[in-house]
Parts: C-alpha cells; sequence; structure tokens
C-alpha cells in the first residue's frame, strides 16, 4: 500500500471526465489539502474561482464501469483556524419573508480551534455567546464522473456523488460510489468544520483540511447510488428533487442492498426497514437534495457469503 | 388536578369540530384506552371502522382560538400483546417495482412482550430472527380541532396535527397544538409499539394502548405548527406535500420560536440552525408528509422572560 | 323538470356534510346568485366573511356513495359591473424578490360591460391602456361534500372538487363528481368574469353572477376525480400538490375512463393519450394544485354501450 | 446570408463543451438531417448510440457568454415514413398499476405519410382504426452548451434547453437561449412527427427529420431561461423538478421579459399575466419537467424601443 500526495494547482467546478491529476493503485491512500467551498486555501489566499473547487481527479487503476469505488476516510484535519458560513437561512427553507431583509451572502467568520476540537463564532452575537460546537468535520462535496460524458456542476449531486452536504461523511465513514468511467476518477473538497442537517444557511463552517483517504476498487458488485458505512450504521444516499423523490432513491437503494448482500426477502427487509430505518437530511440547498437512509449495525444479519 | 378516565363507546375518523366526548379543567390530566389502527380494541375485538379512530374530543376548558394547547404525555402503556404490520413497503417511498408482486395489504403479526419491553416477529421470518426491538411507544394520530369548520381524515395530518406518525412523540414528550375552536377538541389514538422514520410500512407495530396526558391552555402564545419538546430538544412539525414544503413549515416555525422566545435576531436564529439543526422525517407514506426540525437544548440561549 | 330558485341568507366556507339549503329531484335546475370570493354581493354589500362563501349545500334525491353528480352549467350571468383582482403575483409561482415590495393583497377594480361582454381595469395601468378581455365566465369554486364526515376548506381542492379555478368550467361545460354522501350536497360560488391559467395573482376578475345550473344522478358509474366536457373535449381533473402528482391523478382518471367507456386497452389508451393529451393548469396558489387532462373529442372512439 | 449542410458522422449524448463539427457565421442557415431517439437514420440504419444523439455542435461566431443565441426553426421536413413511439403510459405519469403489466420498452410503429402531411399507427390497434393524426413537427431535443464546462445527458433538460419535448417547438418558431460559452455550441436532434403534451409515453412519434435552422447572436439582452415565439404568442420555459418549479421558472422569465422589454411595471405585469397567461407541458417523464408561459401578441403592449 502506497501514500500518495496530491498537491493541486488547478481545480475543478464540476465532476466530469477531466485529465486526471493522479494516478494511484487500488487500495493506494492520498493525502491532500483542499480549499474551501469559496478557493481559499489554508493561509486564506484565494486559490481558485467558482464554487466548490475540487481536488482531483484522480485514477484508480482497474476501477471499470460497473464496478463500485470504496473511499475511506482515514483522517479529516483542519489546516486553517478561520472557517466562514453565510449570515442567513436560505430562502427556500423558509417563508421568505422570514429572512428577504438578511444579508443572504454575507460571510460570518467562525473560530476553528484544532487543539481543542471546537468551533465558535469569531465575533460575539447576542444570545450565542455560549455557543461552543465540537468540530466534527465533513467532506461536503466528492465523488466520481458520471456516465456518458456528462460533467455536473460541483453545486450539484447525483447518482456520482457530489454536493451532498452529509454530515454522516466524516473520519472514519467509508462510502462506495458506482464507477461510470474507466479508473473512476475521484473528486473531492469542500470541507466542513461542523454543519447542520441540510445545510440550511447554504454553508457548513467552510474550511480548509489535509484529508487522507484511501480509494479500493470493488469488483462484481454495483449500486445505482452512493452506499456508506459509519462506526454504527450503514446508509444510501439518494440525490434530488423534490426530497420525497431523493428519499425514494435512498429508499430503493437500501431495500437492494438488503435482498442482495443480506440475504433477506423483500417482505423480510420490508419488516426490518419499517421498523427500524432513520433518515438523515443531506443537502436541501442546491438543485438536487440530499436524502439518507440509514440503519444500525445491531438489526442487520450477517452478510451472505459471496 | 383532577385525572379523568374516558370510556369511549364511539370514534372518529376525523379531526374537526364534533360533540365533545369528555369536557375537563384547564391542567387536568385524561386516561384512556386507544383502539389499535384498525378499530380493534385490547382484546383483538373490532370497535370501530375506517383508519386510525379517534377517541375524544376532550373539550378544555379556557381554550379558546389564538391560544395553545399543551399535551403532555404522561404514559403510555400496551394492553394487549399483538401487534401488526404491513409486509411491503409502501409503494411512493421505493421504486415501484420492488414491490409490485409483495401482499401490500397483508398483516403481519408481532409479539410485544410488556414486561420485557421489548417487540418481535410472532412467527420467524429467515434473517430476522433475532431480531428484539426496544418498546418505545409513540402516539401515530393525535391534535385537534381544525379552524372554520374544517374537519379533517385521520389519514393525513395539517396545521392542528393529526396523523404525524413520528416517533418523538412518546412518553414524556410535551406537544403544543395552535387552538382553533373554543376548548380545543383533543382527539387521539392509533398508537404504536414502535416505528421506523417514515412509517413506510404504512405501519409502525399497531397496538392498543392506555394513555395518559395532561392537557393545558397556554394563554397569549401562539404558533402556525405543533411544537414539542423531549428530555433533551425543543422541536417544531410542518405537515404538507411534497416533503420540502413540509420541511420549510417546520424550519419556519422553529426560526418563530427562537426569534420570539429565545431572544435571538434572525441572523443570530440563522447561524444557530444552520449549525445545528437535526431534521427527522415523520410520516411519508399519507396525503400530508411530516417533518420535524430539532435542536438540542444544550444550544439554546435562556429563554427570554415574558 | 323543475327549475328552483336558491336564495341564501348564509353561506359556507367549506365543503362538507352540513343541512342542506335546498332539496331538488334528480334533474332539476338551479338558478342561483354568487357572492365574490371575498363575500360582496351584486350590490357591493358584504354578505358574507371569509373565503370563497358557497352557496348550498343543494341536496339531490337519489344521489348516494358510489355514483356521479352531473353538473351541467347552463348559464353564467354577471349581476355586477365591478369585477376585482389582487394586485401582484403569488409568491409561490415566481421568483419571491420579484413580487417582494407589491402590495399583495391590495384590490384592483376591474370594469365588467356585461352588454360588450368585456372585461378592463377601472383605472388607467400604464402599458395596458389597449387591454380589453372578451368576457369567460367560469365557476372558481364547486363540488360536492367529501366523504368520512370530512369538511374541506373552500381555499383548497380535492377528490370532490373545490377550488380548483379551472376556465373551462364555464357555461355549456359538464363536470361529473363522484357522489361521497346520501344528496351528494353540491356547492358553488366564487365566479371570475375572466382568468388566467394557474390563477396567478390568487383571483381572477372576481365577481357575482347569476349561474344557472342542472343537476343530474348517474347510477352505476363511478370515478375517483372529477370529470368534464366541453363543446370540443372530455377532461379530467387532478388536485394535490405537487403539481406533479396532480398531473398523475388527472391522467389516470382520463386513462380508466378511456378504458371502461370508450372500449380501449390499456395499450390503446396510451397510444391515444401519448399523441393527443393536452394539459391544462388550474389552481396554483391554493394547498393543493389543479391539472387537467385533456382530450379533443375528434380523436375519440365511440363510447361502448352500457 | 450563407446556408451550410452539416453532415455529421459523430453524434453526441451531451450538450456540453465539445470540438465543434461546424463553424458559422452570425445570422447563418444550417441544413442538417437528425437521426431519431433511438439513434436510426432516415434508411432505418442504426448510426449512433444512447438516447437523443446530437448533430452539431455548432459554434456560431461572435457568441459570447452573457449574449443570447437565436434559433429560428424554418423547416422540418419527414425524411422516413416509419416513426416510433413506446407502447404505454410511463410509470411515473399514472398510476403504476395501470401500466405495471404492459410492455413498456416495446416499440410501436406509426406510418408517417409525408405528402398528406398525416401520421397513423402502422398497424391497426382495436379502437384507433380512425386515428389519423396530422403531421405537426417538432424538435424534442436541441439547445447549447452550458456554463462552467459542464455536459448534461441529452436525457434532461436546463437553463440551456436539451431534452424539453414541446410541441410548440415547430415549424417557423424562433427560440432564444442564454449563450454560456464562446459560440455558443448548438445542438440539435430528436425530432418528432406529432407529440401529446407531456411526452407521456416517454416519446413522440420519433422519426428522422431534415432540419433548416438559422443562428443569430442577439448581443446586449439576456436571459436566463429559453424564450420562444411563435406566429402568434411569446413564450418562456422552465425545466426543474417537480413541475411546481418548472412552472416558478417560466413564470419569472416572462415577469422579466415583460418588465424589461415591453416597458411594464411589475403590477402592470402582474395584471396582464393573471389574467392571460396560458401555461402548457412539455416534457414530464424525464429527470427535469418542462413548463411553458405562454402570452398571445394580441395582449401585448409594443416593446419598448432599445
Amino acid at each position: 500500500m502506497t501514500t500518495h500526495r496530491l498537491v493541486c494547482n488547478a481545480w475543478h467546478n464540476v465532476l466530469g471526465t477531466v485529465p486526471p491529476a493522479l494516478r494511484i493503485g487500488d487500495g493506494d491512500c492520498v493525502v491532500t489539502e483542499t480549499l474551501d467551498a469559496m478557493g481559499m486555501d489554508k493561509d486564506g489566499v484565494s486559490r481558485a474561482g467558482g464554487g466548490n473547487p475540487m481536488n482531483g481527479p484522480i485514477y484508480v487503476e482497474g476501477a471499470m464501469p460497473g464496478d463500485m469505488l470504496l473511499v475511506e476516510i482515514l483522517r479529516m484535519t483542519p489546516i486553517r483556524a478561520m472557517g466562514w458560513t453565510r449570515a442567513a437561512l436560505a430562502a427556500n427553507v423558509v417563508q421568505p419573508d422570514r429572512v428577504r431583509d438578511l444579508p443572504q451572502r454575507k460571510r460570518t467568520e467562525w473560530h476553528i480551534d484544532i487543539a481543542a476540537a471546537t468551533v465558535s463564532l469569531a465575533e460575539p452575537v447576542a444570545g450565542l455567546e455560549q455557543l461552543v460546537l465540537p468540530l466534527d468535520p465533513m467532506i461536503g462535496c466528492f465523488g466520481v464522473a458520471p456516465a456518458l460524458g456528462q460533467a455536473f456542476s460541483t453545486a450539484t449531486s447525483a447518482e456520482n456523488g457530489g454536493n451532498m452536504d452529509y454530515r454522516g461523511f466524516g473520519p472514519s465513514a467509508k462510502v462506495w460510489f458506482p464507477v461510470f468511467v474507466p479508473g473512476a476518477l475521484f473528486f473531492l473538497g469542500d470541507c466542513h468544520a461542523v454543519q447542520g442537517d441540510g445545510e440550511i444557511v447554504g454553508t457548513g463552517v467552510e474550511t480548509a483540511m489535509e484529508v487522507e483517504v484511501r480509494l479500493s476498487v470493488v469488483k462484481g458488485k454495483s449500486a445505482v447510488w452512493p452506499r456508506g458505512e459509519t462506526e454504527d450504521a450503514i446508509l444510501t444516499v439518494g440525490n434530488a428533487r423534490p426530497l420525497d423523490q431523493a428519499l425514494q432513491h435512498a429508499t430503493t437503494e437500501m431495500f437492494d442492498w438488503l435482498t442482495s448482500e443480506y440475504g433477506l426477502s423483500a417482505v423480510a427487509a420490508s419488516h426490518l426497514m419499517g421498523q427500524v430505518i432513520r433518515y438523515d437530511v443531506g443537502n436541501v440547498f442546491d438543485p438536487a437534495y440530499t436524502m439518507v437512509a440509514r440503519i444500525e449495525k445491531r438489526w442487520l444479519p450477517p452478510k451472505v457469503p459471496g
């Protein structure tokens, strides 16, 4: 197993089939420093334009359409003490009159105390003087190149991942993406120090991070939507509008997973999902919304060998 | 404080302005035995038709339009060892072809072990032989009469509550409903021994329960949507389609709560909600879907007196 | 055949099971004067509160659940020269910032020239000095009592009709409503002198009209959603959110009509609908949106006897 | 003015920034033969894979981001007597059980009588023996490359056009697309001999056509969504899910057009749109749905010079 360091001088505002920035072997690790959502690096220097500039893509040897790419998030280390958010709820998640006079695009700064592993507002805000949040890092936008020569803005998400903004995608999480092009072409960026469900102010606490991931090819299994695993749960992701449709995709993917790999009949999968499923809301700010279906491992039967 | 026992001989399939079954004082308690969602009582005898037959309504002295009715769920005790679910995921939460050949309306029985506080399938199902769920009681359908002489089926939900199927509405939870008619006219029924998010098989584990609630009138505060409180969080409820709209209602109600009672400015409420909000999915099976916005109490500033 | 004159002294803001204002025989006609959407009568006197106050209900002898009620709109005569609209696009049909500073609730008056059969702004508006619209009367809100003791606000619509605001429901149109309660309990009101698709300013040109309808019971045929017929087309109505769902209901009802009464197989109905269907947008302002599916009669095969 | 003939040997399944197949001057005409939606040419030979293979792209000299590209559809001539449709309503536009046993993917052939300008089923179908539809050609999928290096599948649509399947886009129609990349990069294909609203069987009558268009650059005016003009109306297009959102985009674009080029105030535009707007439903089969807002020219004030 090899660990590569990916140092970027150019970034992408789409997930698509573009020349790889790095080629690695199946199972290799990559360490890379991400820019924040506006393209600022760890020193506060603007390095890239557009929204959510991506590091990559990384070509993984052996990955072919029909495979899955396993992404293990091994480590996420903030490399800047300054994070920022927008100052108002997005107009689509609240009655618009509530926020019509707020400075929607204004940036508010937060202090990331890396040693203490906490996040707090840089300037005092009345009523929130005591608000000290635990650092809870996550990757907002990552995924692989889509099929057919398509290229999707990092403002949105689809079957190939993208800007899902799910707080479960943090250190120790595993994510499987369907592979659509040779080499998979993996992108990542847009890391958050902490974020509520839905990314309802249009941001988490946006900052620069050093991220370490391991990328592996899974042959002979496929999925329509991203799948994931945390310490205590398995999960599936749907990205679409309206949110009902995202929920339907995530639920279908979970159903398919349970019936194909856990040996459950359709009725048994219905029984299990009906009584133990949990839904988490990812991004509800972007063109496609994200819904996650999650089942705790303690309720799962053993995996079927094969 | 008085405790009343409400014994019903007739039930309602709507929440509307119908003659009260009981009149109580502000702050009184009520103990009542509910039927299950199909109208079966604790002995398995069919007592009422339609879906989700309601006990009530209960007229609370002093409640007037513009007030809020506080419902404290003091106790929920299963009074039948048999619960049941449907055997297949609802066709709207999954790709329909996954469930097209399943027995959608078939009832599957579960065993409720009241002493052990567990719930498990009555007949073994391959792969789920070890599935023993903790008893986690909740009220599926409850609320008050809506405004304007309207009457809504207990198959759906709206500003007045109704069939929200939110697993957070269990013992020790508090819920505030806006009052639309004199006496509020409170209804309840449709209790579940356990349920996953979304009620995605169209049921939780449906059973009969003895429920004890305290009903109190809150003067001088009002809300558009139901509000709630659990041991460690406050929450707001939106009921609508699509799910995006339900989320928008719940988020708006939380924003209004934080800015009116917790002294936060609109910007401060945005900051807080943006980084700590959690969304829970209630019913996604009925005509109106339910979304809950939740904030843990540890992040809240003190309430403003008044 | 008898013609009844219905003179109301009380009006309803719901479609529900309330005592009938009139009982008529199957096939009788009724002439009645409606109030406008705010309760003003032909003399501009406020007679009723709430939105869309309804004349009725009319109990039709012999109508029973499972039947259909045929409503023939024989005549609609404006009885007031003043109509009014709201002055701004509704915030949900346009990017909210476009209308945030407009006087949303302000009433603008229009002049209805009954002799010339035209409608024009009462006060000149720059750029619209030449705008003279043909009078095109329609019933905004009508329908029957829903099932189960439910009662729905005249601000919305459902399987029983209600506030559909479809401009095809004018003189010479026929509409069939499913009957849910004995006597059907037919309500009508909220007439418009003219209206664009969608009722996107929240109103048509609201006025008082004298309406003549014939009400007949159709035994042995049923429908889930309202059906209609104009001089040159048949149509079906879906009322729901989002608009996709309304479209799905209307399409399903058309499919069912073609396969049950026109002798088409499912494949033949698909062929016909696929190449000739037209969709019209009714209300997109209310809690439930309205979509109409329409097929010109010239494309229809002969009805199957029976 | 020059007329170019574009003969393709390669086709694209995306609208994106790919090398142009032809470069033309501002205002030049192009004649080209399109393949059908499955890639079959005028002789029934399969020439391209994927869905909706596109001719192009055509680079128009002088077109720059911020301009609009005017597409005048001068002529559409069927060049094959065989057209085809799918045999069943799409599962998302009807209750799924209505079509669950139909051969969804089966192709049904239609005969296009070019001389008579009619379209009819190639094999008799019971009940539709007399169905002879007028030829009503339209371009199903056309548009320009999107911004930011994105590339969108020809199965969907967005601000840049794409698979809108609107029957108003036929001979003599004009369409304006926002330009996002130098040269605009115009694509077209997927022509239909006739099609109902919504493309609800997933196809119109799919065939090969010879199409002639004139492409011109409009400097100094811009739009967010496609705009169009037919002989008697102006129109705007929104592409999104759910259909409500598409309607909102189309309505906003019409509002912006009326207030910027026709000199109407926001209130005047509201008055006009409120009483005369018509909505047409384009594609409701694809990932993004299409809604068209249309106003007849007879209601428009004169354009403001400039």
